[in-house]
């Protein structure tokens, strides 16, 4: 066991998804976070806030910043989050330190790096869901014409087409697919409670040139204590994890009554004749993980007054690791699909 | 306590929802079931699969069916649904008890009668949604003037308007209706194993029929194993209950602050001096618990082969609460909301 | 579908605890209630705090009060708890109303009449357990010698006698009873802020009073705000229901590959040749529920300040219905383990 | 955002566990694995199960043994667990290769792995509680004398010493200590299906035997499937860091009501006059958290036939991370208390 199996030396031959991994690599977050600044100084200047001549001098310093990770881990150890150290060595050595930073918020920062984040994610899951549902159609073209005995409540029913219950897989992916397929996570902007009052009258103008800068929508209001979207996203996650671990279920019923044939399937020190159908074993696991998660991180709607940290950080510890797991299921579920090489009894 | 505190003497004091509670009622559910079944038979005999006068025997039996809840207890307990029970209580003393329920399966009867009530409750709980939404327009119409101290982190941040706070509050509520204000839920049709197979060429305008008939969505295939759509309204409740518990939360340390005045507030046993914010307080419990039951259907996403009896009665046991708590969680916000009669230290 | 499928006419048939379901009945509760004001009147009495006139007046009134379930409702959406308006009622119309529930507060009545409860409940399980065992044991004898194949992985692995998976099954439930065997849950008594303060220097003894009358454990402190017991019984509960979880898996999937005769299994509306094996899924449905509540009644540890009553609130909402599923579980396995015809494919 | 913020390197600042993280490296584990690897060889030469000179050439290897990383990744995507791999590598250029390993099987010593990573984890945190103990102690021996509001529901009730609300945060932690403080997982055993049939009649011997060597207790059985002890202890962490949650929990409203000051609270990038209380957020995101885990990995309960891969890897995914988490509550807790400067109004 380990502590996180997706960054361990072995198990992360089970638990992989560096497709999803790299979005939150500590290199990948600074990155996030100096183009927030960089688009909040540019709209700062745009709106006559700073001078260009400070504007220019900000550009210099955010866009050569090297992170000193042990300055910064000392900063999240006194402030719960990196970016007021953060900003502090961003605006060293500045002549006019408040063209950095100045009317936002350490969770305007780290919200709206979540937001390029996720937005990232679910353009290469949506992907890979594509190419699962690709993969789910060459197994019904190859062996959908199978028959299989159709089982309800854990009993032999009637005998169906393999293709039905093929099809029966992909419908809800085809569904989630086309529940997010153009979801894209807004820009945060509310500065210090939330309501934008230190840019006063900028503070439309200001807003949209950073929305505009950063490629984001921009929401309505700023949504530090509204974390509907958030949760919702999480869900999303745990259903497609879910419905794959659906698939997984299936084919590990189908290995034990020997119904399907997997290429390369898992070996065993104690039993060399077994052929252990371990990616369906690990679609399950995933989906009863993030199935939990998913309720657990519904706990941090109830995010009080105008920003809550005990809630927000909760979001931190499972939001990452609940994309990870998707997207770990995904790639598990399309390494064991295409290597079913037969399908029923015969 | 209790074992079902909306059924409670007097805990039901507490937790009511009684908008929703009808739909869920046994005599409800029966008259749901009944309505599917006689729009199957009308079906069966507009595509000459049953005689018209097999079908008219069955609509007398249908429409004047009392069910003795003894027996479909016994059924129950027996056949772990009650529908095996009820068919054939339907079809005693009919010459042709084909005409009854013939190529369809329990779970369709069932999954159904879900729909039917679930559309209802939903249409309940927008408009309750919507009804709140004014209350809180009128809250903010009253006090959104006032100054408040604005607290980020548990600790005074800078003053606000109350109406920056009450808009807090909305924007999740908006969004949410937003999300589900045109959704409904669809029919339920796939037979033994899902794929409608004992209606061999009929099935198309079977189901079309069955469709117009109860004035349902008719969906691309059966959902049986395709639980994706229920999980996904079941965390659409816990959002619904979680953004209401930020409400509670950020009105209980109003009251903890003396930041309000509410009209009613609770009395101690012990001290009598008290007003105990006992609404604001149950909106945080009902957010956490349907929190909890979010991630727990979630679950069930994990359905085994044609239908899965452990997944499906998982559903059951969770859902009707959840609906139940997001309906006490609006009631009790809407109540809460117009009974503040002051906002603000002054 | 519906709210309590513990109170409903025909789901009860699955969903049933009928030896546990008594302890929380509304007339078994208020006996508890009742019984703590009374032993409380008597220790006012035996500490001079009160004249023995007055306590046989209070004796009177409570000993024959009836209560009125209407008034108390109301009470309960005023307080947000029963107590306020019922010793309002049991004061009524007594020249000297302090004689009853002087120096307590609404918690200690509660939480001293949950653990009147949970001793009651308790006691039920363990005997159930035992007679659990008892039935493992007959069918151990029964057909132990059988073969089975052995699986890991849901592959075959090696030949195994029936007894090795039978005691499998056992081995769990002997701990369980083992860890609670002796358990009972202590009397509540902590006055308004849990300190009894003003019960000043008789608070020793009239402390010592209570517990003596009601036969229950006095704790070194008021556990008004430590959960700590509550939620470690919580999760046994689920880990009762768990581990008969595991033995419904096992016997599902033993029906499923025909290697096991149960009488009496379900039948199917579309398929009267089935046998569905109902209880067998049955208790894992009820081991997922389980532990999804004990996942969720943990969050109520965070428990604030003297007294929650969000928290507390939280388990009312799940406590006893975790008590009615683990029961149910017991029965239904007793059931399913007692109808077992054969074991093995032969 | 992170992954795994335990390993991330500006994150770690707030989530962090070092004296728990040693035991889960992957030097540790393979550590542990290989001692069992030896005591195993050791139990079959001394029953003459191998003889003398076969088990040195395998003990030569095994204590000199070094992992090829890359070569166990790819046996853990394949196989599902390290040891297939691990255990051809060792037994590879060994003329008697049965030396290592024979009779028993891969579950058997990642299970034993854990029991000595939880036995140690166990005493490290265990030892951090008693600690917290004596600091809380501290606390009331400074502070304890100081008024505080009482106060229950989120309103003021009564006025209490200092040391009654320190006394209330210790009673859990006592409780919990006195718990597991003798606690000790035991060895694993059971070969390929659990009961040992590959040893036959050495089998008690040979259990004996390894048992002695690893100073593990020996059980009456393999808990292969027998999770009990597993979730158990995981609920256990959760309720340590339920109890130190609601420490936080009082801690952030005391901040709030200025009730308490904190040495070195954090600081906001946008209003540099607050002093967040951050540690006391994080000890109440860290209940959350693991009330939420405690929940899901009760799901792994349901642990199908001999061996399920699915159930295993489930506790794989959320026991490491619940210690972790208890641990940085325990570290967070010991830091703030000593931190606090002063307590009550004044």
């Amino acid at each position: 066991m380990s502590t996180d199996p997706f960054s361990h030396p072995w198990l992360s031959g089970l638990f992989s998804a560096p497709e999803i991994k790299q979005y939150w690599s500590a290199e990948a977050q600074i990155k996030y976070i100096l183009r927030f600044e960089i688009a909040w100084t540019k709209a700062l200047s745009n709106n006559g806030i700073i001078t260009s001549e400070a504007a220019d001098v900000a550009f210099e310093k955010l866009k050569t910043f090297k992170a000193n990770h042990s300055f910064l881990k000392d900063g999240v150890t006194n402030d719960g989050v990196v970016i007021p150290t953060l900003v502090r060595e961003l605006r060293e050595g500045i002549q006019e330190p408040d063209a950095i930073h100045t009317g936002t918020t350490s969770q305007d920062v780290i919200d709206t790096a979540l937001s390029l984040t996720l937005n990232k994610i679910n353009a290469q899951i949506i992907k890979e869901l594509e190419g699962l549902c690709g993969e789910l159609m060459q197994l019904s073209e190859k062996f959908g014409e199978k028959d299989l005995v159709g089982r309800t409540r854990m009993q032999n029913a009637l005998t169906i087409k393999a293709s039905h219950r093929f099809d029966n897989w992909m419908m809800p992916i085809a569904e989630l697919i086309d529940e997010k397929s153009d979801f894209r996570f807004p820009m945060q902007i509310g500065g210090a409670v939330g309501d934008n009052q230190a840019l006063g009258e900028d503070a439309d103008k200001v807003l949209e040139n950073v929305a505009a800068s950063l490629n984001l929508d921009l929401p309505k209001r700023s949504w530090h204590t509204n974390r509907n979207m958030i949760v919702s996203y999480a869900n999303w996650l745990a259903r497609v994890s879910g419905a794959l671990g659906k698939v997984g279920q299936d084919i590990a019923l189908m290995a034990q009554m020997n119904e399907i044939g997997i290429k390369g399937a898992g070996t065993s020190s104690a039993m060399p004749h077994k052929q252990n159908p371990i990616s369906a074993e690990l679609l399950v696991t995933l989906a009863r993980y993030n199935a939990g998660q998913s309720g657990t991180i519904t706990q941090s709607l109830v995010h009080e007054q105008e920003r809550s940290g005990s809630a927000w950080m909760l979001e931190w510890m499972i939001l990452p690791q609940m994309t990870m797991v998707t997207g770990c299921s995904i790639q598990t579920a399309n390494h064991l699909i295409s290597n079913i090489v037969s399908i029923g009894n015969s």
